[in-house]
C-alpha cells in the first residue's frame, strides 16, 4: 500500500530521460518509481545529472524484466497514451484522471500510472494492461511530448489535488491592505492640494473629478505603505 | 490585438532552451514568442532542432532590447516566478491566471506573459512591470523547473481552457456499449450451461450466484463485441 502513484517507466531508452523524469517526479511529491527492461543504465551519470537533485528516486527505483511484473502488485493501473489507438478502454483527461487516482490512493488502493518508451510511446499489449488510459489534451497538431513533460504534466495535476492552493491571492510582505478610511483620506488630500485646478475650480466639472480620482486610487488595492508613498510624492511635487 | 497571450522570453541563456519552450508552446497551440536580449542565436541550429518541429515559431519570434520595450503594446502582463518576491502584487495559481487570460483575450486585450533566464528567474525590476504574478503549485522541496517546463505547465492550463475535453469518455472503436438486454441474455446463457454446477443446483445458493454472475458482467461497460467473443468461449470450453 502506498499513498501516491507508482510512476512507472516502460522500456525508456535514454538514461538522461530517466533522469529528467525523476526531476519532475520530485516536482510534483512523487518518489516511487518502476522501470520495465530500460535499454540504459538508470545510475549512469547522464541520469544523475539529469535527476538534477532527485537522484535518491533514481537509488530507490525499482527494476522488472516485464510491465506484467511491474503491475502485479498494483490494483489500479493507468496507461498515459497520446493518443487512444485500438483498445475498448475508458479514457480520461490527466485531470480527471488525478481526482480519480487521489480517490483510489484515499480508499487504500495500489496505483501505478504506465508510460511509454520515447519514441514509439506504450505498446497495445501493455495499454490492455491497464484499468483506464489517462489522455494529455494537447494541440492535436502537435501532441508529442518528451517522457519527462508528460510525467510532468501527470504528476502536476495530481499535485494540484493534494494541496489547497489559492486561486489568487494579494501579496503584501510587510505591510497590509489600507482600509477605505486611509484610502478616501489620501484621496481628499490630494483634492485639497488640487483645489486651484480648473478641473476642481469648477463646479460642474467637480464631481466628475472626485469621482475619477476615488477610482484611479480604490481600484488598485494600495497598502498603507503605499498611500504614505503616494502623500510623500505630493508633498515633494508642492515644493518643487 | 491577438487571439492568444504572447510568451516573453526574458534574457534566455541557452538557445537550446528557447527551441525546447517552442515546442511546449506548440504542444499549447501557441505561436506569439518574443525574446528580450537572448544570450545566443535563437535560430541556431542547437535552437532549430531543440523546437522539435516547431520552429516556424522561432522564425516569427520578435526581438527586444528590453523588457519594458517587449510589453510596450500589451495591455495586461503576467509575470511567473517560483516564488513570489518582494512585490506587493496579486498571485494567481497557474489554473486560475489561464482562466484571467482566457477571459482578458476574450475582452480584446493583448496579454503576455513573462518568463525569467534560467538560473535567476524573473529580476524584480520585470516583476514590477507585470499586472500580476503568476506561481505554479510544485512540491516547495523542489520546485526548480527549466524553462521549456515552466512554459509548458503555463501554456497547459491555457490550453485547457481554449478545448472542451470531456473528463472521461469509453472509446469503444467499430463496436458499442451492449445493451442491457443482450447483457442480461449472456448471463442467463450462462448461467443454463451452469444449471449442473453445485453452485446452481443447490436452491439456496442459486439466488447469490445468479446475482454475482450479474454483477461481474454488468460492472464492466460490455461492448456488443465483447459478448460475442464470451458466447464463443463459453462455446469452445463446453467442447473441449
Amino acid at each position: 500500500m502506498n499513498n501516491q502513484p507508482t510512476i512507472i517507466l516502460v522500456e525508456p531508452q535514454l538514461a538522461e530521460n530517466v533522469g529528467m523524469a525523476t526531476r519532475a517526479m520530485m516536482n510534483c511529491g512523487l518518489y516511487d518509481l518502476r522501470l520495465v527492461n530500460p535499454r540504459e543504465d538508470h545510475l549512469s551519470a547522464k541520469a544523475i545529472s539529469a535527476s538534477s537533485g532527485a537522484e535518491e528516486i533514481l537509488h530507490n527505483a525499482k527494476i522488472y524484466k516485464t510491465t506484467q511484473e511491474a503491475v502485479a502488485d498494483m490494483q489500479k493501473v493507468y496507461a498515459t497514451t497520446a493518443r487512444p489507438r485500438n483498445q475498448i478502454k475508458i479514457v480520461h483527461t490527466a485531470e480527471n484522471a488525478a481526482k480519480e487516482i487521489t480517490k483510489d490512493i484515499k480508499d487504500n488502493i495500489n496505483v501505478g500510472i504506465l508510460f511509454g518508451p520515447e519514441r514509439t510511446g506504450l505498446h497495445n499489449d501493455d495499454i490492455s494492461l491497464a484499468d483506464a488510459i489517462i489522455e494529455i489534451p494537447l494541440n492535436p497538431k502537435h501532441c508529442s511530448l518528451n517522457l519527462s513533460q508528460a510525467v510532468l504534466l501527470v504528476g502536476y495535476e495530481w499535485y494540484k489535488n493534494q494541496i489547497n492552493a489559492e486561486d489568487v491571492r494579494f501579496v503584501t510582505n510587510t505591510t497590509t491592505l489600507a482600509n477605505k478610511e486611509m484610502v478616501l483620506n489620501f484621496v481628499r488630500h490630494l483634492e485639497q492640494e488640487l483645489s486651484e485646478h480648473p478641473g476642481f475650480k469648477d463646479e460642474e466639472k467637480r464631481p466628475h473629478m472626485e469621482r475619477n480620482l476615488q477610482n484611479i486610487f480604490t481600484r488598485n488595492n494600495l497598502t498603507e505603505q503605499e498611500i504614505n508613498t503616494l502623500y510623500g510624492i505630493i508633498k515633494y511635487l508642492k515644493n518643487k
